[in-house]
């Protein structure tokens, strides 16, 4: 019995003790290629986007150990690859740029309190159970956001691509020919022949592998080897040809080699953590909203279900151990986690593979990337961020309902125009605000009785009996603050120029709530109602509605209006005394 | 017919030609006794709720004159008594408060610019029709905001009635010696004599009138006295002991006499319009919804409506009309429009000659308020404001509603620990988030068929005919970002340990609405299905719905599952086949 107790415990909690017992040699074939592949990945994005958060490139490196490790024991997915993501990058990018935040200390330490307290943020969010408050960031929301920031990303590497030393001017017209004049063709061309490599290394040359009958896992394997092979032939060209000193091509420069060592030192400044803590919110959720929304397309595509509580707990625990050891901010990797999935990778022992090969690389081959240009990695960052500016989703959106299309665009002009931050808020509050305006029109019908029968139906669309004395309304919808003051205009709007109207009841057979607002309207429309000489009524309310009004002295202000069991008893009642 | 549009374009947008065509000598004799005791009321509460937001006297007084007489012609209630409140006057003076404000001009300039923002905002919500916005203001963080308010007002006059130099000393324990030996006791006399004669000229007074059989009417009009004679008799006091000069009795001073000048000299700077912005936001919203609540209550009682888009138009162009006569921000005051109504006050006309009333004292007696002791005043505001702390309500809603009532004592100790504007938000906030969350769970039932029958419920409540490969599920609301992912849970939980299912029918009789965050869920869902080998179909699909649907790839998706016109049509066809 303990027994069984502590095995619940153990998988709900360690969801890695569900799959690691029933793993088949089978699994294990996928999960090392899929290792081996994602590996491959991981060091070029995990110094580009390193790069791209203002960051020395091993802090990218580090937050590609430890979490992915936590993420195995703990996380709900068997394939989400867990590490630094470019949106998160963008966003520590634009919190660590704010001139109050560069006065409080480097960069480094800002990244790391960052990741901290995205860390605590979510455990305190699953301590809540808030897991599901993922939900109200709606999609076109969310969309909107990722297409806004990636096109933000997009624009911070240009400079990278062109050889440009940041800032030195803005992206307006009349700096074309300053920029003409400052561009480096040796960076420029390592831009160019990096790009060309990767946007080869895609579809073209699966399909002609194809023509030559290689194995699909070989291709797949092949064509998610261009980013590393970039930085491979682009720092062999920098070393070889000296690009670096006589050509000016900006490089990484030296790596921190080994492994990060642990340090709590980052505990320490109240001040810092306050600073920062808006920032960290916005990226912890955003973190946790990607995660489990990619966690959730491949779980879905095997039949598997995502705990969204486990997965903050999981996201909380891997942001606290990046922290730990030296490393930005992690989250589920859109395209790294596909990369996994299509890749083979069955479980989670996937990723510890590729964070055994990493750690390989970290401790014994640091050395080797000194020399990468920063233009190769902007080439890697600029195709792995293409396809999340989704043009032509807006545009389905749009014609889908423009409300949502509107939210959508509306939060990536904010992004662009605003900031990062700003841009979402702005998408949720519009979105909140839409849906508030939309349920503030509930449903409602005058009904009447279909003839011999105790059936009643909306009179604009069946033929049934209606009584001058007597008003039938079906409310369809919980009231609330949102609707409530459309109902009474309702009803009111019916009992003016109705002289011989004496009843009206309410139909609540769908009504499951009343709010406080909406009980205080009622009461109000009573008084308003018993002016004008008529009596309301109730029927066919539910149980626990019932319950609260008897609470109230609602009944008794109701009176001499009546609660009806059914609508018929209503009708037999107060047709036949007039 | 000319002429017809005319007069619906009059009576729309300047109502008192409504009420003017069939003015009558009744309502005449009900609107004169009512505009003698509002006015008998204004010149206190202007020159009391001037002080209250930190301003010179005249700026309440002008306030009551330009303001009443526009809304007059375009307001849509017949007795709301527009002019400076309490709750406007509290946001005013902690706006002009902040330091950053302070530095701007000078206090009045900043609230003049504050009407004028208020206005122009309000005007652009009618613009927009946003009339209904103030229905997301639910009840119960309109009343704790009310009730914090008032608590703030009330400490606000402590020193005034105590003739305290203001700020001498916060409202901490440690302060107490210190008031104790700073109390102007000549102050706190002339303070505790105005509260005793306010007090016993309520329903002390009209008890005793009433065993007299005295008129109702003379026992309204002696009771709305009293501020006025608490004023009147501390002045003279204040005159005759020469309380000011030899005590050191605090006084209103020197009030500039005469009818206001029209100005339009503050439209120059634009830091400061920017700076004031937010405020002006806050109290524009605050002072349109609490106008529409007590135009809405005495509107009610008399079988009258309140045109909210309307309202909008009268309170925005009384706002620039109180700028432009050097007056501060107004709005309908609640307790000076239930004395207007239950005066006996038909039409505006009353207002009209209150203000008529008004602008003689204003012209001629201002001379005589230069003695008008501070802690009269205070006793005036204090009276007015403490019904407005409601705090047997709280305990009410808190009854009726844990929800409610917890957002209610939110925006109460939000008001009073974070600030007037802070707690307003703060209690929107939870409201909306506690609505969406109450939605989140919307109402599914697995159905089954009533024997025989072409009728379906649910299988929980009824016994139903219910089939090994077939589930049914009727979804009973909208399907939005709100719910989809509690939807699709129901429908994913129904599906695990049921290895026979082959057809789900989502019964869509319900639904008029799925926005986009849905529909890809819905999306998800048909592929995740399949993958289990399970057919999704959809039934009773509404028109627009179905339209919808049809403008994208949806039903392709769906297929081999299909769309019924009929629920018993899907069960014939799904469960013959196996």
């Amino acid at each position: 019995m303990a027994n069984q107790q502590t095995s619940n415990w153990l998988n709900s909690y360690f969801p890695i003790s569900i799959w690691l017992k029933n793993y088949t040699r089978e699994d294990l074939n996928g999960d090392i290629f899929a290792g081996i592949i994602t590996a491959i990945l991981l060091v070029p994005q995990g110094i580009a986007y390193a790069m791209l958060a203002g960051l020395p490139a091993q802090v990218g490196l580090y937050a590609s150990i430890l979490p992915p490790l936590i993420y195995a024991l703990l996380g709900s997915s068997r394939t989400l690859s867990v590490g630094p993501v470019s949106i998160a990058a963008i966003m520590i990018a634009s919190v660590l740029a704010a001139p109050e935040i560069i006065e409080l200390g480097s960069p480094v330490e800002n990244a790391i309190i960052l990741a901290a307290e995205g860390g605590f943020i979510l455990l305190f969010m699953a301590m809540l159970r808030m897991g599901g408050l993922v939900n109200f960031i709606s999609h076109p929301v969310l969309t909107g956001f990722t297409s806004g920031a990636a096109i933000l990303i997009v624009l911070s590497q240009i400079p990278h691509l062109l050889g440009l030393a940041k800032n030195q001017c803005g992206l307006t017209l009349s700096c074309y020919n300053e920029y003409l004049q400052h561009i480096n063709h040796y960076t420029l061309g390592l831009s160019l022949f990096s790009i060309l490599l990767l946007l080869s290394f895609g579809s073209p040359l699966a399909t002609l592998l194809k023509r030559f009958n290689v194995k699909t896992n070989i291709i797949i394997g092949l064509s998610k080897c261009a980013p590393l092979l970039a930085v491979i032939i682009t720092t062999i060209l920098v070393i070889v040809y000296q690009l670096s000193d006589l050509q000016n091509v900006a490089i990484v420069g030296e790596i921190q080699p080994g492994l990060p060592d642990i340090s709590f030192a980052f505990f320490s400044n109240a001040t810092q953590w306050q600073a920062l803590l808006p920032g960290a919110t916005f990226i912890a959720l955003i973190a946790y909203v990607e995660s489990v929304a990619i966690a959730k397309v491949t779980a879905n595509l095997r039949n598997q279900k995502i705990n969204p509580n486990q997965e903050l707990i999981a996201l909380g625990v891997a942001n606290l151990a990046t922290a730990f050891s030296g490393g930005m901010s992690v989250a589920g990797g859109f395209s790294r986690t596909m990369v996994n999935f299509t890749a083979g990778a069955r479980t989670q022992m996937a990723m510890l593979i590729a964070v055994a090969l990493l750690s390989i690389a970290v401790i014994f081959f640091t050395e080797q990337f000194t020399y990468l240009p920063k233009a190769a990695l902007a080439a890697v960052i600029l195709i792995a961020i293409f396809p999340l500016i989704k043009i032509r989703e807006i545009i389905s959106t749009w014609k889908y309902d423009q409300g949502d299309g509107f939210a959508e665009l509306i939060t990536l002009l904010g992004v662009l125009a605003l900031g990062i931050e700003e841009g979402i808020a702005l998408g949720v509050v519009i979105t909140i605000l839409s849906y508030l305006r939309r349920t503030s029109r509930p449903h409602i019908a005058v009904v009447g009785r279909i003839k011999e029968t105790d059936h009643f139906r909306n009179i604009k669309r069946h033929q049934v009996e209606t009584w001058k004395n007597l008003l039938l309304i079906r409310i369809d919808e919980n009231i609330s603050f949102a609707n409530v003051s459309y109902i009474i205009d309702f009803i009111e709007d019916e009992t003016i120029n109705n002289a011989e109207l004496k009843h009206i009841v309410l139909i609540f057979s769908s009504v499951s709530y009343i709010d406080r607002t909406a009980f205080e309207a009622l009461e109000n429309l009573i008084n308003s109602l018993k002016n004008q000489q008529i009596s309301l009524h109730l029927a066919e309310v539910k149980g626990p509605v019932l319950d609260k009004l008897k609470q109230t002295t609602f009944l008794e202000q109701l009176s001499p209006g009546k609660v009806f069991f059914q609508t018929i008893m209503a009708v037999e009642q107060l047709t036949d005394k007039k």
